[in-house]
């Protein structure tokens, strides 16, 4: 693509490294920044350099926050006996936004995968094992997606945790809530018959 | 949506200001950013603002330019008595990229709607008439899109250009009806550049 200013091309250059933008939706996304506000655009990338230079990693699970500690771990209405696995903050945030859960998280960092070389020590597992056996735990909740990965890392876990004499739980799979039952594949349909729950007629869940 | 710090939350609001930029994608890029060298975070950051402080639009036919003038009007390449009419700088890259167009441009800076109301004195049609009388101009091709809007513009231009004594052509209708011409593939708005055909402004076509 050749562009009439080489600093727009330096502009559709550097959006196009987001994952998923290419060179025409980078374009876009410069066009609307040389229509935008001086002021705002100024803004933008102020916003994009504080990123890196204010945030950091939470001591006590490596959630991201402004603080040595984070929101979650520093909240007194939060469950400290009650951890759950997760592989990277954004699935926090997926969690939080459920607002189901009250118990704190810890952050792996990663999968267990040979295939990309990924071992258990790469991943802040000693870190986990540390607080369950430092701290009073009661569970363990282990919230990883349900591919090869995520179940190998689980199983690893679920291993080492029950050694540590604390409950090892996982989050429920099945049919998403409003799913179709005949477009779901089979292995999920399986583990939701297999893992099935008690109905409940009254609301006193 | 709720985040675990106030960093990533104004990174977030900031990104999904982007067109087709929503709050999980620009969550997805915030993730990016974070796990991105900080040196090269500080580049991109710099490049937007370098975009509003370094860009401005060419005198002549108002393409964005890093000079006064752009580099087609400046290039001895060109055939000045051949203009190209574009609703902005974003086609003139598409015509560019074609690599089948020889002459030079004019940016008309939006199309005529009456919806919106944007009229023939919002667009920078009087410059454009301007250059065909004051330069020796042999043909004017629009390439605007062939929708309500572009239909309109072309018709209202043709008119004007036709009492100046110019031969007016239009872009061949190879682009479905309806397409932006930003997202048609260079084959096609290749050919129907070079397909050019006589603008009529009469309907015994």
């Amino acid at each position: 693509m050749k562009f009439p200013s080489s600093t727009i091309e330096k502009v559709v250059e550097q959006l196009s490294r987001f994952p998923g933008v290419g060179k025409k939706s980078a374009l876009r996304m410069t066009m609307f920044l040389l229509n935008d506000d001086e002021e705002d655009v100024k803004r933008m990338a102020d916003s994009i350099v504080e990123l890196k230079t204010k945030t950091t990693f939470c001591e006590t699970c490596g959630n991201v926050s402004d603080a040595p500690q984070c929101s979650v771990c520093t909240s007194v209405n939060r469950n400290r006996n009650l951890i759950c696995v997760v592989r990277d903050f954004q699935d926090i945030i997926s969690l939080e936004n459920t607002g189901q859960y009250s118990g704190v998280y810890h952050v792996l960092g990663g999968l267990i995968s040979p295939m990309d070389g990924v071992g258990p020590d790469d991943l802040t597992i000693s870190a986990l094992l540390k607080r369950v056996k430092e701290q009073e735990v009661d569970e363990v909740v282990l919230a990883l997606s349900a591919n090869m990965e995520g179940d190998t890392t689980s199983f690893y876990l679920a291993r080492k945790l029950e050694a540590l004499n604390v409950r090892v739980s996982a989050i429920a799979r099945g049919i998403a809530v409003g799913g179709e039952l005949s477009y779901a594949d089979e292995i999920t349909l399986g583990r939701s018959i297999q893992h099935r729950t008690p109905y409940k007629t009254s609301f006193d869940r």
